[in-house]
């Protein structure tokens, strides 16, 4: 369920103050304002509210930066596990994803893996911090070394490769942590943000595009980003409703000691099952390691006990699973002794 | 402003009724069952659910349609004077727009231009009735030539030549005429239809595409349709909060009686001056002949009596300028001086 005062923000900005208020809203000057201040007051970045592009969800924003910078015959870089979607957005820009994993033990950016992967063709990649489903956040010296890898890579074949940074999951950090965003580091990036993971209700569609600060020749791109919201996407901008809302939603809190409360209970319980797990720096999720090696098998025993999980394999992550910690107290203590029967059984027997 | 209801049905669907409302919605089941019970009832026409697709708003509907239909090489035809967004979005899939105009006194399809028109790279034609800016519904009987000519022309060339039925104002017609659907002629083809009309509310992103019912070889389109919106639209579905307000939002009624009663007061008012109007049969808008021959001269000239029209050049109807009936009456009262000054200035001056 969404946080308090979601609800209220909502029906507050449903009642219209002026006679346009329902007219098409775009990227609303209101609505860049609010973002510039509170990337600046959360996050410590300066961008101007003209480089800020509203956009009907975190998806849109990154179709729209793929299809702006990707097309037939290029590649775009990937991090692995990747997030689901990135794949199918990528091939439908007529491009090719290229993975490249994270390290199998520390869950880091693999900077030479990276740099083997980069060839005349790359014309983007695509970061994820914090990282589903690792939990991790790339420290500040891991960017500064990705950004330098890319400017020489850049240089090397006279032409930018794009940084599309996903920080959709930059606010739900545990451990009064702070998440650097990568667009601080690398001129050539693209911010992409979805409010629907801090207010729990990704069916409303409110997002953005941010460019980086030092983005060089941004005014071609900022058109560009306009004509593929208004005309390509057939004006995929967030509703007026929710633009309206966007002051009283970015006051809105996310409990995250709760959150970060279920992170600590579950991994110990976890770990008292004998599930080997380590606590997530950030995002919702545990990554978890299955007892079976194949995982897919071991999501399907869980979900006969009424526990559904995502298994790693069609995430690219073999041999884990990743739960969720939206569930309430409750439900997360309900499932202890699902997950219990569950690794007992695994224990005695093979996967059928 | 929308109709009396919106705002409460907005509020009303705000209150999550279970613990997954604001999750992601995408064709709901709910709203898909709404809208085949309200083309039923209100059009006449028998669409199945699973042939129904929302999306947030007409333009992404349209725009949906387009990218699945059209690409590089090909052509899609327009009627001319046309919405001003068909033919960049048709120019951004990479065919080319191939305008045919309407009939200059009757405003009617001219069908034997549009048979002209079709050459072996014709992938759809976009019609849009009721029409934008002429106010003029489409007959059953030009609907049934137009549909038979698609059809020789098609099996001509060996494949469909698709029809887009932008039917947009279909709710927003005069005098208790109805709007024939388009798509119960001619199986290729797809309804397109956006409720920002009906509650005078674009900013909320609300509409559907609906595959003809007779539609040939669905499961193909469906699965393609559905692509679009989730992978390469970015989830270009309708809010939540819009999907499950759809219901109470079927049941606000936009007051035509008195938009009627303003288009025939304005239509009065404008011929004593001496402006040359037609009653439409449709739509928010009066087509009135300019008495310029430089119909921008003339926008200009209103503009500096602060009455705020769309000049026909932009539109490709020279001559000519698109005034709206939204205003209340009291500002349609206010703007006739302005018209008549206007005019009179006109009938003593060229335009400078």
């Amino acid at each position: 369920m969404p946080p308090s005062g979601f609800v209220e923000a909502l029906q507050k900005a449903a009642v219209p103050r002026h006679e346009s208020w329902y007219t098409y809203s775009e990227n609303l000057p209101e609505s860049r304002a609010i973002v510039s201040e509170t990337l600046k007051a959360k996050r410590g970045l300066s961008i101007e509210p003209e480089d800020i592009f509203m956009t009907n969800g975190g998806m849109a924003g990154l179709s729209i930066c793929l299809q702006l910078l990707a097309g037939e015959g290029d590649e775009v870089i990937i991090i692995t596990p990747p997030w689901l979607g990135y794949r199918r957005m990528i091939l439908d820009t007529g491009a090719v994803p290229v993975g490249v994993p994270v390290h199998p033990i520390t869950f880091d950016l693999d900077l030479e893996a990276i740099a083997s992967a980069i060839t005349e063709r790359t014309r983007a990649i695509v970061i994820n911090s914090p990282h589903n489903p690792t939990g991790k956040i790339y420290s500040v010296p891991i960017i500064e070394q990705l950004a330098s890898l890319l400017t020489t890579a850049s240089e090397h074949y006279s032409q930018p490769i794009y940084l599309i940074s996903d920080e959709v999951f930059s606010r739900i950090v545990f451990d009064n942590r702070s998440c650097p965003s990568l667009v601080q580091f690398y001129p050539f990036s693209f911010l992409v943000y979805s409010y629907s993971k801090i207010l729990i209700a990704p069916g409303q569609r409110l997002g953005y595009i941010a460019l980086s600060p030092t983005m060089p020749n941004r005014e071609p791109i900022r058109n560009a980003i306009y004509v593929a919201q208004s005309v390509i996407f057939g004006w995929s901008f967030p509703s007026a409703l929710m633009q309206y809302a966007l002051g009283d939603l970015e006051q809105v809190e996310l409990d995250l000691d709760y959150l970060q409360q279920k992170r600590d209970s579950m991994v110990k319980a976890l770990r008292e099952i004998g599930y080997k797990v380590e606590p997530p720096e950030a995002t919702f999720f545990l990554l978890v390691q299955s007892p079976w090696q194949d995982d897919c098998a071991f999501a399907e025993l869980l979900a006969s006990h009424d526990i559904f999980v995502l298994p790693g394999t069609p995430q690219e992550i073999p041999g884990y699973f990743r739960m969720s910690l939206t569930a309430n107290n409750d439900m997360l203590a309900r499932s202890l002794p699902k997950l219990q029967a569950a690794m007992e059984y695994a224990m005695a027997n093979f996967p059928v």
